[in-house]
């Protein structure tokens, strides 16, 4: 296993110039002309299977852009990891940011420079070259499977369809993904949560029309007042949401990984200064890490009501509108959460105003816990190549398609991504740094050969 | 004085044709089209002055359109009272929803059709023909002075620096004014106060940019949230206003007057339908009636931040913003009561967040007294003609240019209307009922009479 470092070194070159060929096809989910440049890349990395050592790869047909299966069965007793990326980008826009041409890879200052060069055709290739590894060298422990859409970029929206109709050919011990970064170079981590969503308009109705504010203030109840003191009433000065049974199911974090969380490094200065705030707030008792990554959290997103242009208009609106999301932490069902917070906001509203609440938008919340055999391959292999301990990462956001694969599969999804905040993804200047790219490589392995040993 | 009836009775087709006269010129101060009919509409006030037995009268230019001034000193050392009206008029669009033609009045069921009828041709030309009876007749007991201006229905943006240059001219014991209403034919009530008001606008900045709610959400402050709360936390579940010193000046209003007040007619169940809501709200331990006419409001007229399109954005947005504003009562300075929110609000903001008050308008507050001479002669003079105790009504809304002659001259106004609900001001088939215009002016030499009897 040893021999990874020297595969790496001896085809370094070959693997940049077979990414390369997979980075050039513009394939932008997003935009329909480039419709036959998804098939070419999904062909292409039906390629890349085959030609890495995949017992059998297919381009299989969704009610979108083809998913790519691929697998290697070793031995039915071994465990099984199923390989999750994606072949599809993002849009370039806008095209004159860019330094160099986005579908054109350049190698400079260390790094590759393209659109897809990190997310995801850079990280999820890395796969695909440590599995060749294995299978040239004869030590794959594990029965591997590849899983690669060509929609994530835009919600995933046939994937979880594709897993409902292919249960036993998906079938695995865990799903391992690289389509997050880590902290910094020097600080290998893995992200282990995802918040889940729940997303409302509200609507708060007082009189039939709007009314003159002279002649009715006072006297009628106005709905952007009653609105204010409705979201107002569904937090309270700590932080804590007030909506009864919210946090039933919150899963206390054990100090254990809150320890480990708490390693990260946060400079409290820097971040302020980024976004320009000379306080953080949040939930009395947490750090900032833990507030965005254990905690749900409670947003208005938008409001809206009354007069909103030049001037003073003196009025009392009919009519008061927000749109309303919490952020919630795995174990948190966002169906119950939707149905608790529009009880709470029917219930709290004076019987001088009408309420609406529409349930807009949902997805569960992921968790990885840092215990079981699959997170602690992955810590043991970037332990192996990094030399330090990974921290574990929870995220604030969310990629509802790691918790569809929960839902439908029953797996859990390892996020063992190599990407940095540096790599500009989504943005102009795509970029992925070699040593991540190798480094990547390299671990990959000794996840499979950990976790088949665990 | 008996007589009024009978030279009403034998005048009243000369009256309706000298108003119509008046009403058939198109003098719409808020188009700049019709500023010749300005000139005209003033140069018939003129007219109308001399005609009726004023000593003098003359056009006076302002910055705007011009004042008519006129007046008739019958004694120095008799009263003084100055009558004040305008000769301009709101548009009349819609068109289309009119069933005459606007500026050719048409009498039909009993009263006339036309823009103007009543707001403030029909009741101002009331006092001219009042003043004709007194003249001819030899019993005009007071000195009367005219103010005629054009420009009311565009804020009287000139007539508080016209009152300041001719302070001596208008010197007088009280102004008498007929641009309001009564609450029915049968009910007669004169308006013994006006709001004031303060109107700002608060901007609340959190991040500098409108940051992911994913990542940032629970960590970074919301200024949506902050600025609910802050709405919050300016009013109490009782109604109040919790802006410090906010109530100091607030006179309460008498028990005399509030049981003359509460004999106006209320229907709360039809005033209820009306608007279409199950329960009104308003300030704890007043009646309706008294949260709009004795009692400060608070009101959010405007909200507006974030995300405010179709479907779910999950952002946590850079700024909030709202228009808000207060009903004053009298003895409220605006001036002091737009420092105090402004202190008030930014006291209250949490130093995750910027906050910015910008005020935006103002005016004060106005009460007449009914224990005031003018008051009680006019009172009288309705008891006379209507047969009943006219009910003091304070309106909820603000007419500016009454506080401001209280300011520049010194002087109380009696605000002596005869309007209707019904009459449609301000819309399409503006109208006044004869026997409310003929009743008018028997009502007004009446009320010279007990006035100069005090």
């Amino acid at each position: 296993m040893e021999n990874i470092k020297n595969y790496i070194e001896e085809n370094k070159d070959r693997f940049l110039e077979e990414l390369f060929e997979l980075i050039r096809i513009p394939s932008i989910s997003s935009i329909k002309e480039h419709k036959d440049d998804m098939m070419k890349a999904a062909e292409k990395w039906k390629e890349i299977i085959l030609a890495a050592g995949g017992d059998k790869a297919e381009v299989m047909p969704t009610d979108g852009n083809p998913v790519v299966y691929g697998e290697k069965i070793i031995d039915e007793n071994a465990p099984t990891v199923l390989v999750y990326g994606h072949y599809d980008v993002m849009p370039v826009d806008p095209v004159d940011l860019w330094n160099t041409t986005p579908f054109e890879p350049v190698i400079k200052d260390g790094k590759i420079w393209a659109r897809g060069a990190d997310d995801d055709k850079g990280q999820a290739f890395m796969h695909a070259k440590a599995f060749e590894f294995m299978v040239k060298n004869n030590n794959l422990p594990c029965n591997v499977k590849f899983m690669i859409e060509g929609e994530e970029e835009i919600g995933s929206p046939s994937l979880g369809k594709f897993c409902d109709e292919n249960k036993e050919l998906l079938k695995a011990d865990i799903i391992l993904v690289s389509d997050t970064g880590m902290i910094a170079e020097d600080i290998p981590s893995i992200t282990t949560g995802l918040r889940g969503l729940s997303y409302w308009e509200v609507e708060v109705t007082g009189p039939n029309r709007d009314l003159h504010s002279g002649l009715f203030g006072g006297a009628v109840a106005n709905p952007i007042n009653i609105l204010a003191k409705m979201i107002a009433q569904t937090t309270d000065d700590d932080g804590k949401i007030l909506i009864p049974g919210f946090y039933d199911d919150v899963i206390e974090c054990s100090d254990a990984e809150r320890e480990l969380m708490a390693k990260a490094p946060f400079n409290e200065e820097e971040y302020k200064k980024a976004i320009d705030v000379k306080e953080l707030a949040g939930e009395k008792g947490y750090t900032t890490g833990e507030r965005t990554g254990i905690r749900p959290s409670f947003d208005v997103c938008g409001i809206w009501g009354g007069y909103t242009g030049e001037g003073a208009k003196t009025v009392l609106p009919s009519k008061a509108s927000a749109k309303i999301s919490t952020r919630l932490v795995p174990n948190q069902d966002n169906v119950k959460i939707s149905e608790m917070f529009k009880e709470y906001f029917e219930s709290i509203a004076p019987a001088s105003v009408k309420v609406k609440v529409t349930p807009l938008h949902g997805g569960q919340g992921y968790v990885c816990p840092i215990d079981i055999p699959a997170y602690e391959a992955a810590e043991k292999a970037l332990q192996k190549v990094y030399g330090k301990q990974a921290v574990p990462v929870r995220s604030g956001g969310s990629i509802p398609i790691i918790s569809t694969f929960e839902e439908k599969l029953g797996l859990k999804s390892v996020l063992m991504g190599f990407g940095l905040e540096s790599d500009a993804i989504h943005s102009p200047n795509e970029n992925y740094p070699l040593n991540q790219f190798f480094n990547g490589i390299e671990s990959l392995p000794w996840f499979y050969k950990y976790f088949a040993e665990m």
